[in-house]
C-alpha cells in the first residue's frame, strides 16, 4: 500500500518539475510572448460575433480589462480567468502556468444569468459595451469561488472597507473563464488619445527614442515636485549602465474607476506630459502614457501587477516610493519594497525609492535617503488648497507650467473642478468610445 | 633557421601566459594585498636606518609619494619603479608585472649625485625630510628613461606647457628604482588630521558605516551646488542595489603641490567637511579625506590611477565628469570616460557624469542628461570673484555653510585669501610634520 501511494507520487512530481521548468519569470514580455487579441478586420470580427448566441451588456471594468488584454497589456492572458488560475493566485500567486501573477482579473456573472440566458462551457458570449458589439468571450470554466478566501489571498485583509476587498465582496456568484476577443476596438478620446501606447507601440517608441533603459513611473496623481525628482532619481539608478540618452521615463497613468477628492485623469495626463514639454524633462528622456486598469489598492500584490504590466510595455525598470498602491494602513509603509525579494526575478528590476520632499534648507527638493535636514513632506492637503485655490504656488513646490495645465484641465473637463466631484462621474467624456458595429 | 626561431619564441609565449593569467585587475586593492611599509616601532626604524650607507635630502613630491606609497593607497606599489615597470607604463599602462598602472612613479637623481655618493644596486639609501630621517630606499635598480617617450606616453604630448610634461622634463637624468620603507611615519597637522584615512582606516570606516558601495569624488575645489549634485547624482548610481543606508560618497581632496590661484588646501577639505556636518549630506552617506599627491593633470591616464587609488582606498564606484585631472585643451571633454572600457575591469565601477548645473527654470541644480532648459554653467570666474568679493551668495549655488567656512579657511590659513598667493606658498603651515628622530 505504502508502496503504491509512492509509486503514483512519483510521475506528478516529475510533472510538476517539468511543468516548473518552462516557467522564466524573467521572459519579456511576461510569458515570453505579447498577447494581441484584437481583430482590426470588421467583417472578421462581424463573423466572429455572429456565432454566439447569448449577448450580455458588461460594465465599465470589464471593458477596461478586455482592452487591456486584447492589447497585451496583460501578457500572458488573453482572457478571463479560470478556476485554476484563481486558485493558484490565491494559492502561490502564480497562474496555474506557473508564471508570477498577483491579482485576478475575473468575469462575474449571477446565478440567474447563467441560468436564464443558458451559458454552458464551449459557448461564444458577445459581449455588448456602450451598447454597440465589442468583445467575444469564449466560454471555457464556469465556477463559483471563495470570495473571502480571494480577499484574504490578494489584500491581506477581509475587512470590506478596503476598497479591493469591497470590490472583490460585490463580484456576483459565479465566475466565467476563457478567451476574449476585442472584435470593435473603441476609439481613446482626447486628451488620452495622445497617451496611448499599447505594449506594442510603447515598445516601437522605446526603439525610435533608442531606449536600452525604460524606468516606468505608476501615478494617479498630478506632479508635483517631489514626484519629478522621485523619477529624476529612478532615472539616474536605471541608466547606470548605458549612455544617459540611452535611458527614459515612462510615465502610465492609470486611467479607471475614479472616487470623489480623485485628481480628474484628463489633469493627470496633462500634467504629466507639461513636464516633459516644458523641459523639466529633456526631449527623448520622458514619455506619457495610460493604463485603463480600475486600481485596486492591493499594496505589494497591486506592485507585482503593475511591474508585470510596465514589463509588458517593455519597461526594464519600475520605481517603487512609499505606500506603492496602498490605502488606509492595511499595508507597511515599503511592503512594495520587501516583496520583489520573495519572488522569482521578474525580468524588471524594481528601483526602491525612499521620500524627495522640500527642504528649506537646501532650497530645492531632496532626498530622504541624502539629506540630513529636517523633513518637509508634501502635503497632499496643502496641494489640494493651493489647487482649489487657484493662486500659483513657488516652482520649488509645483512647476508653473504644470498648474497652469491642471487649471485649465478643471476648467475644460473637471466643470470647473481639478478634482472628481459628482459632476464629474456623472458627465465626464468618456475616456474610451465603442464606434457602432452591426452584427 | 626559420623553424629555430618558431622554437625559440614559443616556450616565451607560453610564459607571457602564464604570468597574464595571474594578474587579476579587478582585485581590491589592486593586486590583491594591502601594502604596508609603515615601521611604527622606534627601535626597528633606527636599527633599519643605521645600515644606510647614503643619506639624501629629498623634496616634497617625493615625500607624499612615499607616505602614499607606505600606506597603501598606491598598493601594489611598494617602492620607486624600476625600469621594466616604467617602459610597461608607457608601452602598455601596465606594470611589469601585467597590473594596470598608468603613472610613472619615479625617483630621480643627478648623475653627479650618483657619482659623488656612490650610489650602487644593493645600497640602502637613508632618504631625509625636513631634515629628519624620514624612509629608506632600497637601490634595486640605477637606469635612464627617454623623457620624451615618457612624457609622450602618459600625457599624450610631448608641450612643456602641459604641467605633467613639465614636470617629466625636470625630473634628474637618472632613475633609482626599489623598494621603500617609512621609518619615521609624519603627523599630519590640522586640520588635515581628521581627514587622513590611510587605506586601512578608510576601509574600517566604511565597515563602520555599514557602506556596501562607496563612491569616490576626486576633487581639488570648493563645492558648489553643482559638485554637491554630482556626488548625488553619483551616489544614486552605486546605491542601486542596496539600500541607501549601505553606500556612501568618499570625497577624496588631492593634497600636493599648489599653484597660484589653486584654492587654499585648508578651504577645500573644510568646506567639503562642511556640506556633511551641516546636512546637505546626512549622517553617514558622506566622509571627507584626503590624498598626498602632486597632481599629474594627465587626464584620461590619470582617471585611470584615481580609480586605483580609491580602490585601494575600498571604493567600488568612482565619478568621472567633465575634463576629469584635464588641463588646457589637451584631452576631450570626455577623454575619462571613454578610457576605462579600453582596459581591463578595475574591480571599480566608473559613474560617468554629465554636468549639473544651475537651472533658473527649474530654480535648482539641474542635470545636463535630463533638463530640458537652457544649460547654466557654473562658471569658475564668477564664483571665485564671489569669493574675493565676501559677499554671500545664493544657497542655490553655493551653500552659506560652505563659503562661510572658506572665508574662515582664508583668514585663519590664506592670510586672508582663499586662493593660492605667493605668500601662502611661502609661508603655509606644513600638511605634515616628520618628528625628529636620532639615528
Amino acid at each position: 500500500m505504502a508502496k503504491k501511494k509512492v509509486a503514483r507520487k512519483a510521475p506528478a512530481a516529475r510533472t510538476r518539475k517539468r511543468a516548473a521548468a518552462k516557467v522564466d519569470n524573467s521572459l519579456s514580455p511576461h510569458g515570453g510572448k505579447l498577447v494581441n487579441r484584437v481583430i482590426e478586420d470588421r467583417e472578421k470580427a462581424k463573423k466572429l460575433a455572429s456565432k454566439a448566441k447569448v449577448e450580455l451588456l458588461i460594465r465599465d471594468q470589464h471593458a477596461r480589462e478586455i482592452v487591456s488584454m486584447a492589447y497585451g497589456f496583460f501578457s500572458p492572458l488573453d482572457g478571463f480567468m479560470k478556476e485554476a488560475d484563481v486558485a493558484s493566485i490565491c494559492k502561490k500567486m502564480t497562474l496555474a502556468s506557473g508564471y508570477v501573477w498577483s491579482i485576478p482579473i475575473v468575469f462575474d456573472l449571477s446565478d440567474d444569468e447563467i441560468r436564464s440566458l443558458g451559458i454552458k462551457e464551449g459557448d461564444t458570449i458577445l459581449l455588448k459595451y456602450q451598447n454597440q458589439p465589442f468583445a467575444t468571450l469564449d466560454v471555457e470554466d464556469i465556477y463559483s469561488f471563495d470570495k473571502k478566501l480571494m480577499a484574504v489571498s490578494v489584500y491581506g485583509t477581509d475587512d470590506e472597507k478596503h476598497p479591493g476587498v469591497k470590490r472583490t465582496y460585490q463580484y456576483k456568484d459565479k465566475f466565467v473563464g476563457g478567451r476574449i476577443t476585442l472584435i470593435n476596438p473603441p476609439r481613446i478620446n482626447p486628451p488620452f488619445d495622445k497617451f496611448w501606447y499599447p505594449p506594442a507601440k510603447s515598445r516601437e517608441k522605446f526603439k525610435e527614442f533608442g531606449w536600452k533603459r525604460a524606468v516606468a513611473h505608476q501615478t494617479r496623481n498630478v506632479p508635483h515636485t517631489g514626484h519629478e525628482w522621485l523619477m529624476k532619481g529612478a532615472w539616474f539608478e536605471a541608466q547606470t549602465d548605458v549612455n544617459p540618452n540611452e535611458c527614459g521615463v515612462l510615465v502610465n497613468c492609470v486611467v479607471g474607476e475614479k472616487r470623489k477628492g480623485d485628481y480628474i485623469d484628463e489633469a493627470i495626463v496633462l500634467s504629466h506630459a507639461a513636464l516633459g514639454e516644458h523641459g523639466y524633462f529633456k526631449q527623448g528622456t520622458h514619455m506619457v502614457s495610460i493604463l485603463l486598469w480600475d486600481m485596486r489598492y492591493a499594496g505589494p500584490k497591486e506592485a507585482v501587477f503593475h511591474a508585470i504590466v510596465r514589463k509588458n510595455m517593455g519597461c526594464t525598470h519600475h520605481m517603487f516610493g512609499r505606500d506603492h498602491a496602498g490605502v488606509g494602513d492595511y499595508y507597511d509603509k515599503y511592503a512594495a519594497h520587501e516583496i520583489f525579494s520573495k519572488i522569482p526575478d521578474l525580468g524588471i528590476k524594481s528601483v526602491l525609492t525612499l521620500e524627495w520632499w522640500y527642504c528649506p534648507t537646501c532650497a530645492e527638493v531632496t532626498y530622504e535617503g541624502l539629506c540630513g535636514h529636517k523633513p518637509q513632506k508634501f502635503s497632499g492637503s496643502v496641494l489640494r488648497s493651493i489647487l482649489l485655490d487657484g493662486v500659483k504656488p513657488t516652482r520649488l513646490v509645483m512647476r508653473p507650467e504644470v498648474f497652469d495645465v491642471v487649471m485649465m484641465a478643471a476648467d475644460k473637463y473637471g466643470f470647473g473642478n481639478p478634482f472628481v466631484d459628482d459632476k464629474y462621474l456623472a458627465q465626464r467624456n468618456e475616456v474610451m468610445t465603442v464606434p457602432p458595429m452591426e452584427v
